[in-house]
């Protein structure tokens, strides 16, 4: 009978492994909410796999390890591999799956909503309320259905993220280095200086890449026109974060939504309560009216966690079971 | 040549008042901050028609003072006219019309977005940022495009909403006693029990009559599922907040969002700053991390109020003219 055994597993996973385990009845899986590290490695012993998601990195320690146990076949429950220690897992012939899309949705809707959020003075109008101000007065919106909405990069995310917006009526254009033969058929596509030109929100969709860093910037803000609001729910790097604070602060930008940072590792997803912040451009960001700041949160859906779980589970099984899986990942 | 006056004119109005003199040349159009009163209204004197938008009361001493300046073609920038002495309105033989509908967008966006933001967990998650706290976990969200939406009332604002939500990938469901045609060929339609039964998300759009008031109570709130969200952004007396504030207690609603309320008269478009809260049941609303309040503005757009202002001046001018106006209001 085969057995998997999961690390790092959180309480809003557990439902997915259970229902996993439970279309699985022939294959035993035991978890532990710790991390794979070189101490808790033994307590795979005896399994056949293991499935994993952590920012730790893994070690040729960790690795050496595990393998020691005889488990060398490792699934990660998200996409990430820049913490695998590539040559080591190669050299002890690890096998590696990892989970590249698992709700695109997630990250398109979190951006509609902050995107809309932005145009309706949310927050202004949140903290007027919390405050006892139940006046409207002069916190006014603006409607989604009458702005021009310029996607960057038409991909998976950008695709649905379009979908969202006409939904509410907006006009959708679109720019990408590739093109979707489908989108280009119907005649989304723009330069990127039309997008700049016309667009009332600017959201990315692309990969942080040497020609898409600070593609953001001065020179590409002047472009834009005033009242834009921007949108990065991509990767932290596509913005020059001093530019977009210089255009906050002159008013050319309406606001802008930032899930992502370009100084951001090592700073979310940690608690920074009673403790001195990291990082002041960041916490400036995240206190003004027309700044929504999330700290890499816009994957987290009971979909995508479902996806990432069910996913890993899938290709640890077809590894052990010395078939191909469905997204292996390049030892070495 | 004629000459209206408008009364009550806020910032956020004055681009679309100039916009509507700039388009009508032959029209002396001249305005005040000011509410009408018995003592404002000498102001208008000269005037062929006023322009107005007050909660205040039009008395009939103020109406007399408005016909003492050969004053009787009145047109309202909003939709409510129980403000109004008709009886008196009819003696003087006031003309008075209305703006019925301004932005059925701007109620069926405000509707989607807080719908949204509750699935996301983005009150609680928005607090943890704020606070330091930038870990994501446990703060989960639900996406749009799983939930099933029932869609209670489908006039302009619930098909709006509708849209969006498929917009979403949502799966949309409906009830109303007057069946939109094209609406029932497409299967939308089913019985409020079966609303009830399959949605994970009721949104109300309907007007509050002898049969809908308090429609939302104990009993049609069991009937719902687990988890469900309740969205009324169209008139506080649909639902019996007592009875949405056990099933919050209780667990069984997910999340609330209320942009009316049944006791909010005096209350909302008031500042409470410094001053004692005066609802304790609605403060305590506003402070809990699964209800979204907001004081009656999901009608405030840019989009709205230039509708508002236009289509008043429009009808003013008709009456001045002596046509008939778009959407005349019914005096005595």
């Amino acid at each position: 009978m085969a057995k998997i055994y999961a690390y790092g597993i959180r309480k809003d996973e557990e439902p997915y492994l259970n229902e996993w385990a439970k279309n699985h009845a022939d294959v035993t899986v035991d978890y532990t909410a710790e991390l794979l590290t070189p101490e808790t490695a033994a307590q795979a012993a005896g399994a056949d796999g293991v499935v994993v998601y952590q920012q730790l990195d893994y070690t040729a320690e960790t690795l050496q390890a595990l393998a020691d146990q005889g488990v060398t076949k490792m699934s990660l429950r998200n996409v990430g591999i820049d913490n695998i220690d590539m040559a080591k897992a190669k050299e002890l012939g690890f096998e590696i799956t990892n989970v590249p899309v698992y709700s695109p949705n997630a990250i398109a809707e979190h951006a509609a909503i902050q995107t809309a959020r932005i145009l309706r003075q949310s927050k202004k109008l949140d903290k007027k309320i919390e405050n006892g101000d139940l006046r409207w007065a002069p916190t006014i919106g603006r409607e989604v259905r009458d702005q021009v909405v310029g996607v960057v990069g038409t991909g998976h995310i950008g695709q649905v993220f379009m979908q969202i917006m006409e939904g509410f009526g907006a006009k959708v254009i679109a720019y990408d280095v590739f093109k979707d033969p489908e989108l280009e058929k119907k005649g989304y596509y723009v330069s990127l200086d039309e997008i700049y030109a016309q667009a009332d929100v600017i959201s990315l969709h692309v990969p942080a890449l040497e020609s898409t860093i600070h593609m953001i910037n001065d020179e590409t803000i002047a472009k834009m026109k005033d009242d834009a609001v921007l949108v990065n729910v991509s990767r932290g790097p596509l913005v020059d974060t001093d530019a977009v604070i210089r255009a906050l602060d002159s008013g050319k930008l309406f606001g802008f939504v930032m899930d992502t940072y370009e100084d951001e590792v090592g700073i979310f997803n940690e608690d920074w309560q009673g403790k001195e912040f990291p990082d002041a451009r960041l916490n400036d960001l995240i206190h003004r009216d027309n700044v929504l700041v999330t700290p890499h949160t816009a994957f987290y859906t009971t979909h995508a966690v479902r996806n990432m779980v069910l996913k890993a589970f899938d290709n640890n099984l077809a590894l052990v079971k010395g078939e191909e899986p469905e997204t292996p990942v390049k030892v070495g």
